[in-house]
């Protein structure tokens, strides 16, 4: 069937308020934030509920015709971009907070919600809904569960698939798959919930959550630590998970060359310490009844200062100073100022391994590039790091051979090219560094199982 | 192909040491604890490696021999029962942990080795594995891993799912899947570790497992609560979580009826508060730093009695009050004596309705059956309910009677009826009432790929 026949299906199934062509919605975003770039769908759908979405796909499905499925398009990946000939299904107007179950402590959403509309209404019920990134405000919840969001405080309260109790999503052929639980726990048959989050659109559009909201920690102790070496960024890690009565809900590691990159181009930074050392650690810990805890909070960090594990450190006194540790280790948002061409990683490996991973990424690009700019830092707690590499006077041209070097340490030490970015396009040939041919294979063999004429983000992931 | 062509075939490239007929494995267990009976397997395979276990699937593939997967054979569905003609594929063997990583707080195990051999090589290793459930001491991580086991923590530490970093699994065709990673984030393509975990043997053999360890907890502190209302009973709950600085590890239930029948009927157990209330609360914190977590606990607990919440409390002050709390809860352990023929369910809902459906159950067997007794407690936090029926002078002859008054009733509330145990063959029945037809459909079309002829514990969920 023609292009012209879907679409035409399109407008009289749906109508013109949900279905526009590319003369219609002209100059909106086309990509996500991967510098990706993105061509424009055949037609763009905006549903208003489920049974639209479902009308879409079946009329999709039927015409073998290609949808991209869009949230915030705050990607990194370009997972939520068209290739060419793809409807694209933008969620932006299912957009509604559903129920907040205080009981239970559970938030129905639909999938277009952003994820700061969820963190505030959390807060204001009295809860508190963990997951959090930079792209808060125009990220959505449907984006975050494609594909599995992460961010800062993983260690304590996991990935975007830990927030998760019941999901509702359309299948291929347009079928509606319900599973709007409540249940914390339920063993009955596979779990389709967890084969779907973190599948970037290709098995199927998720179309409401019902999300697990936690207590509203009301107490946080925030501090900036000095450490001399690599052993001892893991003994902290290690000291501080079991001795901090609350746990630590913030781990992030800065190499040296990270924390003297920001420091010298961004201005407004201020040093937290005075002296230089080779690491540096933001550590957290959130709780509640404020008085022990930063008591205990500050009892550990002496601890840790008169063992020599940390030996230099700065306690926020104030929410102002916890902002401040932050905005240095949120400088990652800054650098386009002054690095505009640079190359990024999100990698993961055992936490064992870290340290021996990011000294050899380093030496390897500065044994190529010996002016490589070379910034590492990340989520210790979880084995995540960031690697960000700028090569003077190279204007990002060098961008495959950047990726050769730091791929081909992270196969090597049996890592993830990807720690919660997930694959998209730009990651795609470099999906079997991770993940064996047999694992690949079996995606395949899901993937076709479930949407057997690949209509959903074709070109995606693998 | 008939079967003993198979047969000759795996004792050709396994030998007798791996492969057994009938004859030889005489009078061996052959069934779980559910209650269902097993069939004898036409034979029995004990890998030693995983490789063995990839060549028994090629050759039973290649025969479209069916295969039946079995741990510690403690089940409560039926799950792990051969059915007719399965060859039976035992991973006791299989039974090392490979490695203890402290740096990354890991643990490599193969499928075979016990729950409890874990939890001991943890702590002695300075940590903590949380999973921990009744059979500890015959259950296989294998089992734990195919059964998605709960137990009593999962309200602090989640599941087994949430256990578990990497897998190592056999595909029906006996192609190796080696996910054998530490990374606590990974999102390189679909996530087929937690595909695997909870499909009770059906869509492929889990060989090894990379295990996360937790810190090991100092401090335990540990109550009895006597309530006075159900609406008493959730209230603590939700301050508790918010209140207590480690947060809660248990969060038992047990409404009167069965309070009243264990401390009747097993004269061993000690009533920890005097008089009689409608709901008892076993409250659990475990932490760090003796001292002031005790304190914090005893004075939250102070505040939830001058409140009111809590009408009368036990606080433990030892191990063996604590020890004689738990008691109490896993009075259900001793059921056999006085009750032999009772109904057991594992079933589970929104933590909102959790008190209605209790109170809708019990009416509905009282309505029916105005001599039952009827136990009810649970794992509240997890809105898990356990329920026991028992119909004096009836032997068992009201099963299936029993079974659709509270799964009919599960149905109504959107539950599950299975929490944490699996469906196996004896919940098959009714899985529709948890989950709905299409995601059935989902299930038998990942099936379909992964197995396409069907050898992988056949009978079993669907």
């Amino acid at each position: 069937m023609s292009e012209s026949t879907v679409i035409d299906q399109l407008l009289a199934e749906l109508g013109t308020g949900i279905v526009q062509l590319p003369s219609e919605f002209g100059t909106r975003q086309l990509h996500d934030w991967s510098g990706v770039p993105g061509e424009t769908p055949v037609a763009l759908i905006r549903p208003r509920t489920t049974e639209d979405v479902a009308t879409a796909l079946r009329i999709c499905h039927a015409h073998a015709q290609p949808v991209v499925t869009q949230g915030g398009l705050t990607g990194l990946v370009g997972g939520a971009n068209a290739l060419g000939g793809e409807v694209a299904l933008s969620l932006e107007r299912m957009n509604r907070i559903v129920e907040i179950d205080r009981t239970s402590a559970t938030m129905t959403v639909e999938a277009g919600v952003p994820l700061q509309a969820v963190q505030e209404a959390a807060l204001d019920a009295g809860f508190y809904f963990p997951l959090d990134l930079g792209a808060r405000g125009s990220c959505t919840i449907g984006g975050n569960l494609a594909t599995n969001a992460g961010g800062n405080r993983v260690i304590k309260y996991g990935m975007m698939r830990d927030q998760v109790l019941g999901l509702e999503a359309v299948f291929a052929n347009g079928e509606v798959a319900s599973g709007m639980h409540k249940m914390i726990k339920n063993n009955s048959g596979y779990d389709l919930r967890h084969l779907l989050i973190g599948s970037e659109g290709t098995l199927g559009v998720i179309t409401r959550a019902v999300l697990r909201l936690r207590p509203r920690p009301t107490a946080v102790a925030t501090a900036w630590c000095a450490l001399p070496d690599y052993d001892a960024v893991t003994t902290l890690l290690t000291c501080a998970q079991a001795e901090l009565p609350a746990g630590v809900s913030a781990f992030e590691v800065m190499w040296a060359g990270y924390y003297d990159a920001v420091l010298a181009n961004l201005p407004e930074l201020r040093a937290p310490v005075g002296g230089r050392y080779p690491y540096y650690v933001l550590l957290e810990s959130v709780g509640s009844d404020a008085g022990p805890h930063a008591a205990m909070f500050e009892a550990f960090l002496g601890r840790m200062l008169e063992e020599g594990v940390v030996v230099d450190a700065a306690l926020a006194q104030s929410e102002a100073d916890a902002i401040a540790f932050w905005t240095i280790r949120d400088a990652p948002g800054e650098y386009q100022k002054f690095i505009p061409h640079h190359s990024a990683f999100d990698v993961s490996f055992s936490i064992s391994d870290v340290g021996e991973v990011a000294a050899r990424c380093e030496r390897g690009l500065l044994e190529k590039w010996p002016d490589a700019l070379v910034m590492i830092y990340g989520h210790l707690g979880d084995g995540n790091l960031h690697i960000v590499v700028d090569i003077p006077g190279t204007e990002g041209r060098l961008h495959d051979e950047i990726d050769r070097v730091v791929y081909e340490v992270t196969q090597e030490f049996h890592g993830s090219v990807s720690a919660e970015h997930g694959i998209g396009v730009k990651k795609k040939a470099f999906l079997g560094h991770t993940r064996t041919r047999i694992e690949i294979a079996a995606m395949h063999q899901i993937k076709a199982a479930l949407d057997p004429r690949g209509i959903l983000n074709p070109g995606k992931i693998f």
